[in-house]
């Protein structure tokens, strides 16, 4: 489509490095002066989409405003042909030889806003919240910790492990990080105590959001399924180690998980992205049927984690990874949710689980980087980390580069501050 | 408190046996005429919130009508103060004595409906969905199944195990289900296999529903819980165990379940079971101090599931259990849920786990009442079960037996359609 052309320019100045050039408009909720609004990214401003409704500048795109929300849900339940012709319609708006809004100076200064003088919100209203253990690298390594015969379980190569998140806890970037208390057994102990976790963890994901929805006891094909994903988003599931350890057997991880999953607030459109789609690994043994996926069904993104402690000046990187080696692909995980014939709705967050390179230095929770604490990772500040501490803030990053621009995702970032 | 005195009665008639007398009065949402309202339930009526408020009749008990609504969640999120002024309120104005709608025949037809001229609706819009584990009978009687020589994991007896369901999948009774696809993996067979569930099961629980909400990084002590909570339904976690046993290691049920959860549509309030709590099972060992509950932690509620085939004239009951013997109550989940710091919100669902009991009769799931398919269950219509077959209806039942009178929470259905 003409709005991925990497030709296009925009009246609007956008810096080589930036993750939101014109070939991006990545879709975001923003509050200013007390309003909240939906709006498009572009460079270091904001397009004010109600506003521009308003002014009539994209009043075809969508029956009425649905702009002016609090949340996107609105907007994504028209579905894939309203998604498309808005985009379209703010690419045009943006493009350096439309003058209709770059030489209209009052309309100008209503529709398009410093990304610096607003304040980003959770771009949706989450209804379902899941999260999936994708990644084969983070699977076989977290595996071999727990069970060094046997670290893949015998039904991780026939479908995507998910398990039910809490939706509510799914906070937007910036949010701070308290950190939880729970119970926790030490493995020579007899009995638990209660207190604030000892091992807090990042989890460097992806997650898609659904756009369209469908009732009960149908099913999505994987040749269905993009119709129904609106968009990606960076995830950060935080994980307290010591309560997932003692808590999940059998029924899975809980409290370790649900205190907190943070998420980029612009949504990058699964459109922007088509120009990144590349080839997955080979699945050996054939999936099923229903889990086959046609054609390229993984996505080039770059994704980094940078840690800063209070004591250090600038952040480090702390792990360099690419989430075109996942297992399984968005359109397999979704064609595995539904195939039970469960609910869709527009808002729901499917996290891809952690993203794990096959190196040392790309791996994608500090579980992994320090190998359950016995690498500790040493900081310019002199400073070690086996995992994070009170003041710690994680940055994730993430973006397709194609050439001469970047698709970015922004950052999604969090602090974490001292047990209550 | 005098809404819940034995003696009361209402100008409305009430069977002796009839879940809803006026020392009950749960509240739910219906529609009629294509509109949808919040209502509380007495005998074989309907009192339309929505109408008495607009009448005067109820209109200092909140600031504005958050009755005229299609869901509970604006009037729950109001707290514990407005929630006891409602019921008090309407108590009053349903008493024998009370003339001011019982003798103005305008009003009653706008105010009092049959309940078979309106239908029931989900009574919450569902943020969150938990599902607890937490009757020592169930949790024994599967582990033996799995684990013969360890049925009770080391956790069990130190914290209620449970795991976060699918929200959007929680349905108000009657609604159909329809039985699930999924993969499964025949213990003999090399590879596994896509289609039907052939394992279709129930799970008899109660469900509390948290009114008040709380922000990200409080806790809730077992103390204040109930002030959080509104009230209960029944809840039949409708569970395929083939689809289940294969998917859930290592991180819990997933698609095994999420593909529906039947609630019955009024909710009780704690108010009105206030009469009918008891002691629960002394703890041992003991529990660490935030979990420790202070009096009468249990409700004795008297529970059944009832099933009918398309060959049967009537329903059978399957099974007979009691609420009162679970292990972990509904104070001790709620700190549980909340000492991590998790956010709570006005129409949280939490499941309590399968109410199970000591005796073969009084097991709350299929896989326990047949054993794994080794006592098939007879009918009186000559058939057999060991799990459920498409067309199947299954009731569940549950109520409190004062001294005269029920305090019941209806029914909560569903039949099972043939897979798509």
């Amino acid at each position: 489509m003409e709005e991925n052309n990497a030709n296009l320019k925009s009246w609007i100045e956008v810096k080589p490095d930036s993750d939101f050039p014109i070939q991006n408009l990545p879709f975001g909720v923003f509050s200013h002066n007390g309003q909240t609004a939906v709006g498009v990214a572009i460079g270091d401003k904001v397009v004010h989409l109600g506003e521009a409704y308003e002014a009539g500048l994209i009043s075809d795109v969508t029956k009425s405003n649905v702009f002016n929300e609090k949340s996107l849900n609105a907007f994504l339940s028209l579905g894939k042909t309203e998604w498309r012709n808005t985009r379209k319609k703010v690419s045009e708006l943006l493009r350096e030889d439309n003058a209709q809004l770059r030489d209209n100076a009052e309309l100008r200064e209503k529709c398009i806003l410093a990304q610096s003088d607003v304040t980003m919100q959770m771009p949706v209203e989450v209804g379902n919240f899941v999260d999936f253990y994708s990644s084969i690298e983070h699977a076989t390594n977290i595996g071999s910790m727990f069970r060094p015969n046997n670290p893949l379980m015998p039904n991780w190569k026939h479908l995507p492990v998910g398990y039910n998140g809490r939706p509510s806890s799914v906070v937007v970037s910036g949010t701070p990080v308290v950190r939880p208390k729970g119970q926790t057994k030490a493995d020579d102990a007899e009995l638990p105590t209660f207190g604030p976790s000892k091992l807090l963890d990042i989890e460097l994901e992806m997650g898609f959001i659904t756009g369209l929805g469908k009732p009960l006891s149908e099913s999505i094909s994987t040749a269905e399924a993009l119709d129904y994903v609106f968009g990606m988003v960076l995830l950060n599931d935080w994980s307290a180690r010591d309560i997932q350890k003692w808590e999940y057997v059998p029924l899975g991880p809980f409290l370790g998980k649900s205190f907190a999953t943070s998420i980029s607030p612009w949504v990058v459109t699964m459109d922007a992205l088509e120009p990144f789609r590349v080839a997955g690994p080979k699945q050996e043994p054939a999936v099923l049927p229903h889990l086959q996926c046609e054609g390229d069904g993984n996505y080039d993104i770059h994704l980094e984690a940078h840690i800063q402690t209070e004591k250090m000046d600038a952040s480090l990187c702390m792990t360099k990874t690419n989430f075109k080696a996942m297992y399984w692909n968005v359109p397999q995980q979704l064609a595995h949710i539904a195939s039970n014939g469960t609910n869709i709705e527009a808002g729901d967050v499917y996290g891809s689980g952690t993203v794990s390179g096959t190196t040392p230095d790309s791996l994608g929770s500090m579980l992994e980087l320090c190998w359950r604490g016995t690498r500790p990772l040493k900081l310019p500040s002199g400073e070690e980390r086996k995992f994070l501490l009170d003041g710690d803030e994680v940055t994730l990053k993430g973006w397709c580069q194609g050439d001469g621009y970047r698709v970015g995702f922004g950052e999604c970032c969090g602090k974490i501050l001292p047990a209550k």
